[in-house]
């Protein structure tokens, strides 16, 4: 079925996916962004290299725990690591060693080859919120997330203007059992978006069946000499390591398949209290993560990643948008520079329970910040909320539309002549104004970012409109969105060949819930 | 009467004055923030050097504009410029020649010297709002705003830990008389607050007044051997020096009184739409100001300002936190390092009509552009809200708030052997949590920002206690603080010569609305 569909794919597509392409709409999706500004570091070259000789420290003398995992356990005795039990104790310098066939950048592609994008160097990509097990809106509140709501993200996402990548689990479909779900997840992606998206890491096979559904999409041959998923593997931190992210992370690798292999840190529980100790932390778990999956398969495309977020030491609480979770993110990117790899961090992140003030602010903190500590691929760029326990319908729309902010900073500043407007200045003079000048007229509409969703208007006219904050206005863009949707364009049998492929693994065991 | 006043001052005040500050609760003020983190720079080099260059030429062959003030042509002629009626056509190299007189940091003493903050350098003091003449709470809206808001204003400022400044016009009190407002003005920062604070702009007369107020306050010869005020000279952009604003920079001047000499540009309409010609026209007008400051007094402080947005082609309103605002942010403070002097810029901008998402998105973008952009004095630090017409009571304490993540991201990142946490690491090993071991014991207290205001409970207890948004918190906080007031101590006879100066000066003239 998967070589039919291949076949049929061919170049171009069929009669059916011309068809599809000449009546469909096409959203708009900006590239992913090149930045022409400087990364801002507060990290010094001696903090660096004390940071770096304390990870290795740790590998040599404390190690990490590849759980359940004898075969990850043997992979790392033959790399020459010190194994006792389920101990892997790394002598200084063998991980870094290993890391160094990871590639520097790689390539994503999209089923639409307009989407796709390069991970790592100057490039920054953004995908949506993953993981909230709930989703809210502000007519029906919070609820347990459904596979409808998941498709409603996949939607708004295909036709967010700054959001380059779909993403994995915009929300966890808590309607479907757990062991078929990522069927129906990666199926709304490759069919209702044309964008990157992500696969399973819950279980090997799952990510094995996302690796299959690939190959259905793009070819069996086209995946594996590509790249067309970027997966999130997550490290139980501290420095453990377990079977079921590993076997995921074995699968990816082993296929080319690129992993971001991320330490999961709430600062003073999973890491010390201090920002150079958790950064010590993420140093050598990422060292041994990364190193692991150069074991697997050298040159297998991974991201350096850090996902790192303080604690309200009262509650317990997690808490985002804060100056310590800066600094580690800025330091983070300063040595996965170092490491020469793409960086993974930042994101829309915020404690607050609604889209409102203290999400926007925790999220502009994080979004500013993410930018500037050259992360190249930012999971979680739009629509989390309540620490991340929620997927917001309106958060997404409104993270999504500040997301073009970063575009254009990122676009450093001009310098050519027209920029310098010498003859501007000179053809107003003091006293008046430039609203009328030739200058003005020749380049008004592409000098200012200017927001699709916040509110610009004069107060009266405001007022008269019903007196909207944020959270109305994103409500109507919301619905607006999902009523404009219109599919992307794909060749019948590849969609065909998708849905034969989910029935048949459906079928194969009973449905669980646990 | 003021000599009376000072003379009772003494050391260590009267008897009164040691009643009232033994009686007197003290609320906690954070030092001026001290960078220990570098700044942001978008612009080369080469860049810096054009824009610079370009100046030049501005003030060379189209010049400035000094309105309706025949002493300031007068000065710029015998300093060397080429005056042709009210145009100045200064000679490439003298404005920046002038500018060297300029010192690179001074001192602004408060009534209390624990209050007494340092302008330029590597030092950031935030101030509140300035000039909104209208207020909004979530009770009563929007409306004009009152001498009673703005005491209310001054004492939010005063208990706000991490506002260092009582400010100028927090907003405008509308139900007074134009010409006599600024003295209940700057007896309400007097008295009701012990923050440094700014003088009146608005009449050369009202500058004489506020230095005269300030000899009350702190002695005759202190306000001559000392800074006591930093008051906010706008030029009128494009190019333009009107005579009230350049007549009260001729009195603060003279006095020895620091002043913000600030472009006031939405670009697009008062500046060219792109940043190089925007950075080029601020840099022409602050030199030519800061020019003629020295020329009224040589080594008078300065703070090279430059209040910088854009502007929504489509509506012509001001846009606030845009990556154009931010680049222009960035560009003004390199220039104002090589100038060698103080810099002000950002704020809690957003044009927003409430204290919601939007409002902070944008404030946050420009909150954290202020801080990596090296800007010395910000004003507008909080409070800010619909573009700067409206200062908002709870917009007011949830910016105050957020203004205490800058003060934790500027202290950098700590690399000493405690920070650093090996022992911690070795302590908790592969698989624990840090939450009780020595070192979180240790540094839990003091080793993440937490902020005063907003929401980190659990889900189900915020939504027992009615699933507050962040401006009902507001609200209930601003009740809270003004409820919590408690006036500063002051010697009796200083308050005493403060108000008879204000009633002698508001029975001089007529009381005008105009």
């Amino acid at each position: 079925m998967a070589e039919e569909a291949q076949r049929r794919r061919g170049r171009g597509g069929g009669g059916a996916a011309r068809r599809a392409a000449r009546s469909a709409v096409s959203f708009e999706t900006a590239r992913f962004i090149e930045r022409n500004i400087p990364n801002f570091e507060v990290l010094t070259e001696e903090a660096l290299e004390i940071i770096e000789t304390n990870a290795e420290t740790v590998l040599e003398e404390i190690g990490v725990n590849f759980v359940e995992n004898p075969a990850a356990l043997a992979r790392w005795r033959a790399a020459g690591a010190d194994v006792e039990g389920e101990r892997v104790r790394i002598p200084r310098g063998l991980a870094r060693q290993l890391c160094k066939t990871a590639p520097a950048t790689y390539t994503q592609h999209a089923r639409n080859p307009d989407r796709t994008v390069q991970v790592g160097g100057k490039s920054l990509v953004l995908a949506p919120v993953y993981g909230p097990p709930f989703v809210r809106d502000a007519t029906a509140g919070r609820r347990y997330a459904t596979m409808e709501d998941f498709r409603k993200f996949v939607k708004l996402g295909y036709m967010s203007k700054w959001l380059h990548h779909s993403g994995g689990t915009v929300c966890e479909p808590t309607d479907l059992p757990v062991n078929k779900r990522h069927l129906d997840m990666l199926h709304a992606h490759m069919t209702l978006s044309d964008k990157p998206f992500m696969g399973s890491v819950t279980e090997p096979s799952r990510a094995q069946d996302s690796v299959e559904m690939c190959e259905v999409l793009f070819g069996k041959e086209f995946v594996q000499q590509n790249t067309v998923m970027t997966s999130l593997i997550n490290i139980n931190s501290p420095m453990t390591f377990d079977d079921v992210m590993m076997g995921s992370l074995e699968v990816y690798a082993r296929n080319n398949q690129a992993c971001i292999i991320s330490p999961f840190i709430v600062g003073g529980a999973m890491a010390p209290v201090s920002v150079a100790g958790t950064l010590t932390q993420v140093m050598a778990e990422c060292l041994a993560g990364i190193a692991y999956s150069q074991l697997i398969r050298a040159g297998a495309p991974v991201v350096m990643g850090a996902f790192v977020t303080s604690i309200d030491m009262n509650s317990g609480a997690p808490t985002f948008g804060t100056p310590e979770a800066a600094h580690i993110t800025y330091g983070a990117g300063q040595l996965a520079r170092r490491m020469g790899l793409p960086y993974r961090s930042a994101g829309s992140f915020c404690g607050s329970k609604l889209p409102d003030a203290q999400a926007a602010y925790e999220t502009s903190n994080s979004l500013n910040m993410g930018l500037l500590s050259g992360v190249n691929f930012m999971l979680h760029s739009c629509g989390w909320l309540e620490g991340g326990l929620v997927s917001s319908f309106e958060k997404f729309v409104m993270d999504a539309d500040q997301l073009g902010t970063l575009h254009h900073l990122a676009q450093g500043v001009s310098m050519d002549e027209s920029a310098q407007a010498l003859d501007a200045i000179r053809e107003v003079g003091p006293g008046g104004h430039y609203l009328g000048c030739a200058h003005t007229q020749e380049h008004f509409k592409t000098a200012f970012w200017k927001s699709d969703l916040l509110d610009y208007k004069p107060f009266e006219t405001w007022e008269d409109e019903g007196a909207r904050d944020t959270q109305a206005l994103a409500s109507l863009r919301v619905e607006k969105m999902l009523g404009d949707y219109q599919q992307p364009p794909l060749d019948p049998a590849i969609d065909e060949a998708l849905t034969d492929f989910i029935v048949r693994k459906k079928a194969q065991e009973p449905d669980s819930f646990m």
